[in-house]
């Protein structure tokens, strides 16, 4: 564990304590301000196998910390409870076995009471090392790491209640959200010219492991667009047949799309008065101007092409967003749901409101290490089969993002907050 | 309906309104007695798609009241909530639609305190007809049979929170069992001569439509067991090899266990020490003397043949239960597992400790016809690839069997309280 | 070997040496004229799991006599190929491994040739023991099991041969068959009384084991169709929503309906004219007064049920069968199609034309017992959630059927020639 | 199609006609040959979906010059069978529908011969064309496409065929092959330079689609190996438990090892005396020198992994290859298995042996486009999930490679000549 720590240090400049201990106190208060309102059982079902009951994601973020901070910095740590360690381990191999993931579900014990107990009394002993300045700056990165590790799972207990909420007949609103409004502006291209850029984290500061290192990569020129693609124009693309015509199609994206009937993104419906579409506040009709969300690689490649343009690197999108300030419609903001953007130019939402696809395979960086120790397998082992995404949404924390931020899913997932950017060759 | 309650009620000779409140009062009870110290996460999941969530079991015995009494006999009644004859409809068509069976453990709304409203405002009014003496006879007919059905799901409750606790790594206990104790009485064969015999319900008192009409079958002579095979004769079967060796399943059945790479029944698993069971009152080491519980119909048969022996037929079975009186471990006795039978001559635990496998395919017996409408769905379109299981388990309710009742499930199934009574050719 | 042969005669009266040299010729010639105008690319090509190719059934019915015969008598047998004893096993597991039956269509070598030197070669050898009456008693009725076994395989290459020729586009024809033609005659309903029958084949001549023991089983009054279904019938029954209506349907039925997307009988096809049927001539226009043919016990059951009868049991079918003659739209009758029953009173198609479904459950009589060694998986270790189908089809060798005769399917499988006769109570 | 071809045209420099009638004569040939001593039986059948018959290779690549040549460049052809439209095209949705790849095992008609007599058909008026100079520029363009077409399946009918002859039990040899021998050269480790590096086909000269445009790429500084990986290496790996240790493998990658029990390359089955391969030339041991071949590419990167290195992507690969001659053991050597390297030094084994598999997914260039028309669905709808192979195999016509050729398959596949080199940073 020394190691990792070490190795996590050397990459980054971790807050000192004080900072640190404020941090964590303000990011596990907002995982628990999550569940306001929920009750017991809403916590304890799993709806599918890629998703997690709110039960689990607080047991888990809290196995990390008792994990990787208390049992590797204090000698005489004693674990809460030992089968924890098996219950709330997700996939770290290194530090021993698994519950299997599709069957997370089946904990209706421990009782949330008890989870809650986990974190009080983890929260104590974190709390109680940092502000007594007992924990040495390897052992701090880890808790850094940590805190990060948990906004991520932030973000995915709101992707796992809605779909949750989805598969309930009757359709319960997680809250109360703001009614749809606005008018989309018109979409425009903004040019990059070619070059070698520096892609990648590189100063100081937390990044993932998969973001480093900062290297060359030559991007050809390009166009990108100002803004995400919307519902209305997704309408259009579904009006023209997108959905019955396999020459828009990936070959492999055409199967998924025949097998699973889909016939519109993820949460729409088809009534008598045309389309609705459910959100973390209940279903509503389909807003033309709102950015588009829970669609899967394929259906924005699909779209793309039929709009005459393609998905953007994930080069070329950081080549775009390098210099741009880190807003937009993100957690903080409560609107748990992708807006209409404000009027203005330039590249508009490009940080929040919803993930956008790039056509870049998640693969590792040249020189690519991951740390070492069981933390290796945070990001590394995922780097087969999935595609970077860029941005972060409406339930991603601010503070969590950075323009070298890469996310990763399978293309056929469609229960994240993805939606579309589109680029041009010049 | 009026048919239905007709139909039903030729065959049988309904209790009168008084006696019927005061069972009314006591199945549902009992069913509500059952979840006492199970929190809403233990009542809200789902282990698998042939068991459901005990919220589920507590809403679905309600609405059968609600559907076939309620609405059927009270011309202005108002549905509790509407949602409901959706969500707790399990399988008949002829009323509507129903949520999918193997979704049912996605309803963490309505919450489980809901649910308690619908079952007291359902039983103020069942009782409030009843008492009131303002329900007719065909009524009242199906509100016994509300309650024989009701009684059914106590028992499935108990199979399924088995169930789900077994998928739960803390391998958490329902109840406190008492130990297991005692020595089973030797094996010996009770003979019954060839003839033409009565079979199925023919006289008053409540039955379900399978049981019915009664009619002439043939029987060669044969021999029953006296009592039921013990864990320790199947400890024997096991180390002979009896999951190893081709010749003594049935094709069907040797591809199954090979698939499943079933090694011994359900819920028992090999540790350093030998073979541990889970019961409901947490694992425990098996005991011998004990009836071996949670086998297949395809293991009960392997083992016969293993034996020199085989099933009995259903009407074998019933042959030989006939004038025998109802008593045995059953739910009543609270002991929550199979019991070593109390010495004594002649026939054994023909009633209780568990269901005994025939060698019975479940089909209708001649001149067999369901109920009118939609209670016709109650057992008759059940009747293919099933096989008939006699004489109940611990977890039967006591006023609830007959030597003429039929339980059936496929033959792959193992987590209802099934074991193996042998027969043999004279 | 010597018992399971002392077993079969005991319960048999074999031919003599000539008479049975005289119908092993037959037999073989029989089926290698079955394969004259396919090409070894057709008789090499498994077309699903449940078919085997022609090459297979050519090479595994020889196999049956080089194993259970030559083998069994001959002490210095040398094997054609050793690698046949695997190749040619079909699930005999006594006599050793299995080439796994979904990949009986990997096997392009040996080539077709081969396995017809293996043919010749296996008769010269059998056919030198029996004419030089070289083989005792026992033995002989080994012969005579495996013409029996081979004529099965004879209607199964029919059945084979006819999916495969399904699955190609080009629709070929296997051979020329006659025209469609004939009126269909009004059905009539043939009465018997209740009382104990004896069932099971009990005299001389051959019979399976699972035609044995004969005894005595109380059949309660019925009555049985003077004829089987027609393709009119089921038009009707189809263009009034039998396909669409789930509460005609057995629940296990209902779902592999929806599951296949059934819509009409196998080898059915709607074209703009109406429909059209693929026969072993090639597809044809479906005549209305043929043998409905193709459908699955499912449909057979929910066909009785909207026509407002049932299936007869395989007690029925046998009582109605027992005196008469075997005679019918049978294998040498060159048909290869089933055909309008011709003008006249009482039970007319008993045999021949379509097997015919019953209500029973594939299970052994009271006292079977399969024969002693390999030859006692031959029917045994079936009976599991298969249907017995009586009657034979048009595609049976005339010499192998009895009115004891017990075919058995799953209630799913819709590839052999099945079709239904009602019954209904009195 | 005009549009198609004056695409293709743009991009090369097609051979003028007499040169592209003798490369036809070559190619088309080359494929019978291909077939000499296989059965009809061998070419009909299909031994798993990702597989295709013998005699559909032969037919498929005929269509190809008869639905992209002939249709469209004689006004008045006629087709030879107008069904084989459907039977033979393989995936190209834009002329029409396509039998289903699974089921190309079920067409045992049309025969064999008839193939090869479309085959002659289509030669005679392709060359008939050609030799009369009556193919314009663009249409000659398809010639060479649909001649390099034929070469990939070639080296498709080779993989295709060796995986049916392992799927029999008789373990049939293709052809008679050398013996093994030679001793391994050390492995070293060659340097290249960090810098922007043209990538992809620009010049003169054949390419496909997928290799275009030529672009600029940065690459960073590397080092590649000299050699490809051993079959005694890969045996050490092993032994090292490489298929028992998570930690070495991708999480997609550990997850198919696990669920197909993979413990070694496909083909390769330990025995009491040690490893077997099965090779075309029949089965025999493991030569420790050889080139280790039918690896997946997640068991290639486990391998890396556990070798301390990694994979090269396909810019590092190209850099390396852009200059080297394109020699090696391909299929005109006639070796039908890959061979122990020559000594020597540098680069060795870059072009033959065995495809290598890259850490590059199969993606576009940049400023990449299909070509119009339907034979735009020959290479980037199948953008998606698949990895980059390069350099070749002993099965790939030698005329058929260039350093730019992108091979692409499925991380997951094995049947394939897929090996490793491996790649390490500087």
């Amino acid at each position: 564990m020394g190691t990792t720590a070490n190795d996590l240090d050397a990459m980054t400049g971790t807050p000192d304590a004080a900072t640190l201990a404020r941090r964590y106190r303000d990011v596990r208060a907002r995982t628990e301000a999550l569940c306001d309102g929920l009750s017991s059982e809403d916590c304890v079902v799993q709806s599918m196998p890629d998703a997690s009951p709110a039960k689990w994601h607080l047991g888990h973020t809290t196995w990390f910390f008792e994990t990787f901070v208390l049992a590797a910095a204090v000698s005489d740590h004693v674990a809460f409870d030992p089968s924890f360690a098996v219950l709330f381990n997700s996939y770290y191999n290194a530090v021993g076995e698994q519950h299997p993931r599709p069957r997370r579900g089946m904990l209706t014990r421990p009782p949330l009471d008890r989870v809650r107990d986990y974190r009080r009394r983890t929260d104590d002993l974190v709390l109680g090392l940092l502000e007594g300045e007992r924990l040495a700056e390897p052992d701090r990165a880890i808790v850094e790491l940590g805190l990060h590790h948990e906004q991520q799972h932030q973000e995915l207990l709101l992707m796992d209640l809605k779909h949750l909420f989805w598969c309930n007949p009757l359709a319960p609103a997680y809250r109360e959200t703001g009614p749809a409004g606005g008018r989309a502006t018109r979409l425009e291209w903004v040019r990059f010219d070619a070059g070698v850029h520096r892609i990648g984290h590189g100063g100081d500061g937390f990044s993932f492991d998969n973001e480093r290192p900062r290297h060359r990569a030559f991007v050809e020129a390009f166009e990108l667009a100002s803004r995400v693609v919307t519902c209305g124009e997704w309408l259009e693309f579904l009006e023209d047949g997108g959905y019955e015509r396999p020459e828009l199609w990936l070959a492999d994206g055409w199967a998924v799309a025949r097998e699973a009937a889909w016939r519109a993104p993820a949460y729409w419906r088809r009534s008598d008065d045309g389309w609705t579409v459910f959100t973390l506040g209940g279903p509503r009709e389909v807003h033309p101007d709102e950015p588009v969300c829970h669609v899967s690689h394929y259906e924005a490649d699909a779209f793309a092409r039929w709009a005459g343009a393609r998905l953007p690197t994930e080069f070329e999108w950081e080549t775009a967003a390098a210099e741009l300030p880190v807003r937009g419609n993100l957690a903080a903001d409560g609107a748990l749901h992708p807006l209409v953007p404000r009027p203005g130019d330039g590249l508009r939402q490009m940080f929040g409101d919803v993930w956008e696809w790039t056509a870049s395979a998640y693969l590792p960086y040249p020189g690519y290490r991951p740390a070492a120790g069981a933390l290796g397998e945070y990001n590394g082992k995922f780097m087969a089969n999935q595609i970077v995404l860029r941005g972060g949404s409406f339930a991603t924390p601010s503070g969590h993002l950075r323009p070298t931020y890469r996310n990763f899913y399978y293309p056929r997932q469609r229960w994240m907050f993805s939606g579309v950017r589109l680029a041009r060759d010049v």
